[in-house]
């Protein structure tokens, strides 16, 4: 059987499937099943053409990790075949513990749960199907092997999961600002002591890179009106939630009611030989499917929010300075009260919240610049500009939000 | 409120909303579901970033709609502020009957029930709502509006429908050679006795649209894998029909369990008043959602078939000469009752079919050419090259198509 | 010194220059020479973008060639490093017989000189100088080398020549109806027999390929009013070279001057040993800068034509069936000689020719499929489009040319 | 006539000609000898696509100008007929002022005459020929107008001028980096009290945009190569002066030949009658003619010097630190002296100079954001970006450049 596919795509033409370990785990259930999990979440709803998927965005990593690794060899480095593989493999599943709509789920459904400790479950468990052709790759994935920079390009300010979203984000949204020359950076990377570096000439693309990165959070990933579909969307989890766990009937398919069953007191056990099989049936239909039921449900709360994300009646949000939350919630609250929102549930409508860039440029694994005379220096040194230290400055902002358009309820109309 | 947002399309630019109703339009939940049907439906088992839904498209149409009548009326010609607000408003709506995967449901769940007719349906009932105010949009969409060219703008060999959508699906797909040059053809659109031409120096521009209308067709629209998809997933939905009118208990959202128990004999009726707000309410995610409850079902045709789906296990398909069809079934047949399956079962697993580009290119409403010297004449006969007038030529292929991969059922492993 | 430097360029992101010998030809100044002239000629006039030069063209063919034979490797294809140097050469170097404004040039100061001859002498004396280092490239270019399938590469119906052009034209005049998947065409190549052929798979790419290589013929390189441009500037040397045999001094810059100098009874001699040099001096530079200095001259025909040139006011064409043209240009000439040009000069003013795209689809060398089944097809054959036979007619057309602005001569006024 | 012509732009797609009056100015030789500038003069040395010429940008930058007054308009600001086309007008002249690879030429041939200067002594000419059609267009481009936003959309820190540059130059040069989103820019444009003002949702697009344009310095402007070879046309330029001033006869197009002929003693006359048809006269081909002539003098020096222009042997340079440069310069001119350059030739061989981004961003005519509560800020203020500050700061390099393969003067061989 011919396993050397292409693959077709809008952001970098073709991309062969370069070995069989790799065309195999493509071919893989749980793999396939990213191809119903959105990359953006709600951004759709800011974005109307940010409907990509996570199964397209692993692909991408895969294939820059490709050119990534023929670039190092061409410059002389020695990387062996199964590094390569390793290397492909591993980024390919680095982003499969994701579930629907992650933040959300991450903040409702399976709490303090992170998709990376997931994707470690299922990469483990996979090894096993696969009499450990993976366990290298799991090495790189979890920063253990002994050659560093095959961790950093997997996972760092500087890898190929960046680079793949931030050019697949711009294309499917448009938001051109965002773009970046991938193919530049890629060709200016260089090792020095097993560790990832970019070369001096390659200075003005790395900036370039850092500013477009800033640009596609606030304009894309942290936008206002996703904030709010987000916000929305973890009320509406939340209180079906509370429903569930008060005994209330409620349609939902299978694996979705599973989740809604579980609890912080009784949470999904990632151990679970059965998990893997559950969590990977969990994908955007559930829980669209079950909104759209819910949107007919007799409960007001749960109907109005799933209506309001049906129709994309979206909640209202305000970026606060500390102290003023407090007297917008009021204001916000009193109006839902003067609507007939019972007082007990003007949790579900009005809330207050807060986002940060933070995991965005952490202190650790900065990246390092191969000066021409033989000095590795930081970026933020390197660059001449300011703004380069500006830019791993963590913003956190706080807002508030609430419904706007919430109809009266049937008693008070 | 400030209805004139700009909405962000990575075709275009930006899209500006042009007036209050076509806002309005835009945000009736009957309009917003279209973000839960895909343009393209099961043509992202080809190409990865085919996700686009059918709510970009009407809005990109919208959009073009907007240019064609700015240039026609830059171009001297008398078009009313009215007759643009509802040139627009029809295009938008054209659309708005398709179901989830279209083709596959006019063949299984609403048998022989083209989805103009349903657009129809549900523009009358906005009409009443909106008190009128679609009338004439109406009449254009029909084609009852004593000025034809509207109706043409909407509906014909040229009209913005399908300019959108050829450059749409191609930069979601990534097939290049279907891109076509939008802004040059509309610019070179006039009206004649109130029928839509192209001036002479526009030949090229569409020789060019046409080919690459062509190309479109064979390399996406029905491109081999997208048949095996679409074939496989008729066949789940007929055993799953099947099985409901049999008296099994199926799992299914509330909605698609309407349609699953609708059939032949006792459809839904059209004209019922609830039949826009059922109908409204179906979308891709209803599909997608019983269909991985129903890979878990006990039947083994079911669940066998929707495992297919869900995993990407597609049929294999084959084009064949008249003739041939009966010894390549056969051999298929032979083929899965050797690994168990059941003679009565046979049929949803090896079918055989044909397609065609039929709907494509219709005796009526040809483009006319108006050349330097007055005249007006057919594009077939204007162009210089042989081909368009072989474009027209209508391409009927005969295919089989047959499971591959069917497992042992349990009692023969 | 590092020569392995890297090409920006906007068509395909960068150019590896992937050897040394490759570094040290376009460092050459008979290959610099190229960045001064300009691949479109008088294009620029119809598209102003068009400013692109055969330097740039080369370097992208050159790239196209690596990526081909990268893939035919990659196939399973033995291709010697020496091979490979040897066909990246032949194609850099292909196209350095051209002089400026090609075809202008080949109709005046070197009548029937074909430029593949002037590239095949430089490439010898280059070959004298490199110790013979391009003895296989020559051979290559020449189709003399045993392995057909490099020459088809350099030179043919697909060859990396047309690859590279057709989407760098697109690029640089906008005309995006021209474009082609470039990548997907070289993945699609393979050789049977030591012959180019194409994968089935292919077939759409290809007929795709053609129908936009007719396009830019018609659109671009055959565009009207670059007709009018090149019998302009064909007009205006025929006088200047009229001028100077009549022993009428004449600026020119030292090598025009010795090109102007020859004649069709004492042309130059490609074989001298000064020939190269002497060749490798004249550009798009000599020409434009003798224009500007002529249109002040005392001869009223020279001044005229370059002053035409020179402000773009370009002589009216009306293409002709056969036996329309003596009327046309009856009545062109007696208009001009009632503005007062002199009977004797009607012949630099109105003119008639013809034009085809004969040399564009030969008979020789066919673009060959390789089908599933194995057997070996022609494309005209292979397609289902009777159009592929229709593209390779042989469209030739007649024209009328002539001046439509002449201002009265001095002594009419 | 039909002056409604359409030219076809790769940045825009297509740009109409909006008027009669545009028409004829884009018509007149003073204008189509924009044709013969480059926009990048050498900068093709380091990316070969950057051939794109003045004429093309002004075009370019007229078409952005029309769509932000129709967003202007649309906005509810009234603005006539007689406003728009003479804005238009002055945004298509404003850089008729430009010689042949300009900033050479302001530092050789006409010393300290800025090109503003020149452009307006042109568009005062062109007055009085279209009868005063441009008074409104001329006091436009020199602020004199009573509504400063037009002089702020000809030129100020975000002016039509930078828009088209800055993407054109992208498109040419293939330096993604550089690239804006120009249409969204545009559409958040609005005048309070007659000046340009953006709205404040559009500030993460001002952001891009400033970080795009320091990007464009340093990747293309100030590009180190582009520097080498700025700095050898220079010399070149002063060498072949000073031959003339002291009575060496030197080949030049007749136009060159007075400008080299001038001097800083005896400058050109700005106000003589005659000045505009002479500057005219003079674009690049009259250097690259003459320079390849001089390639063959028997001026070592200048046929040195010429010969690495021609053929791409370009100086070296290095960034040096304040007082670092001295002992460069001594080296470098050691080993000169030891390759045979005379003593009294070093100066044109080895020289020092600096650059900056001064005339970048300037302290007047900041950017004015319009805040969502009506109050105007800057946009350094504005922003949360430090880095905006940053931006503003005005970045000076010295530099030493010097020939590095002089051959030896045949006395030394």
């Amino acid at each position: 059987m011919n396993k050397r596919k292409i693959i077709n795509d809008p952001v970098y033409g073709f991309i062969s499937i370069p070995s069989d370990l790799i065309f195999d785990l493509i071919e893989h259930p749980w793999f396939q099943r990213l191809r119903r999990i959105r990359q953006l979440g709600l951004t759709e709803f800011v974005y109307p053409g940010a409907l990509h998927t996570r199964f397209h965005h692993a692909i991408g990593a895969m294939y820059l990790m490709d050119q990534a690794l023929q670039t190092l060899r061409a410059k002389g480095h020695t990387i062996s075949d199964e590094e390569v593989v390793s290397a492909q493999a591993a980024i390919l599943l680095h982003d499969m513990g994701h579930g629907p709509f992650s933040h959300v789920l991450e903040n409702t459904l399976m709490p303090r749960v992170p998709h990376e400790k997931i994707s470690l479950v299922l990469m483990n468990k996979l090894n096993e199907q696969l009499s450990g052709q993976l366990s290298l790759a799991i090495e790189m994935f979890k920063g253990t092997y002994k050659r560093r920079f095959f961790h950093q390009l997997i996972s760092s300010q500087l890898d190929m999961d960046r680079l793949d979203y931030l050019n697949r984000d711009c294309y499917y949204t448009g938001v051109v600002e965002g773009s970046i020359a991938t193919d530049r950076i890629i060709k200016m990377l260089d090792i020095v002591d097993d560790q990832l570096v970019v070369e001096e000439k390659g200075i003005l693309s790395i900036e370039h890179f850092l500013n477009a990165r800033r640009t596609m959070y606030w304009q894309v990933y942290l936008h206002k009106t996703s904030l709010c579909a987000e916000t929305l969307l973890t009320q509406l989890m939340r209180r079906a939630r509370d429903l569930v766990k008060s005994g209330e009937p409620l349609f939902a398919t299978p694996v979705l009611s599973v989740f809604l069953n579980s609890s912080e007191e009784a949470p999904l056990d990632l151990e679970a030989p059965g998990f893997p099989d559950l969590f990977t049936q969990l994908d955007d239909h559930d829980l669209w499917a079950s909104i759209k039921v819910w949107g007919q449900h007799d409960d007001f709360v749960l109907s109005t929010l799933c209506n309001f994300m049906l129709n994309r009646k979206l909640f209202k949000l305000r970026f606060v300075q500390p102290g003023e939350s407090a007297a917008i919630l009021h204001t916000a609250r009193e109006e839902l009260l003067n609507k007939g929102v019972h007082e007990k549930d003007l949790a579900y409508f009005a809330v207050e919240g807060s986002i940060s860039n933070a995991a965005y440029l952490t202190e650790s694994e900065q990246i390092k610049i191969k000066m021409k005379d033989g000095q590795m220096i930081d970026i933020s040194e390197a660059s001449e500009l300011p703004a380069v230290r500006a830019l791993s400055k963590i913003v956190k902002k706080h807002f508030v939000s609430w419904a706007k358009n919430v109809s009266l309820r049937p008693e008070f109309q």
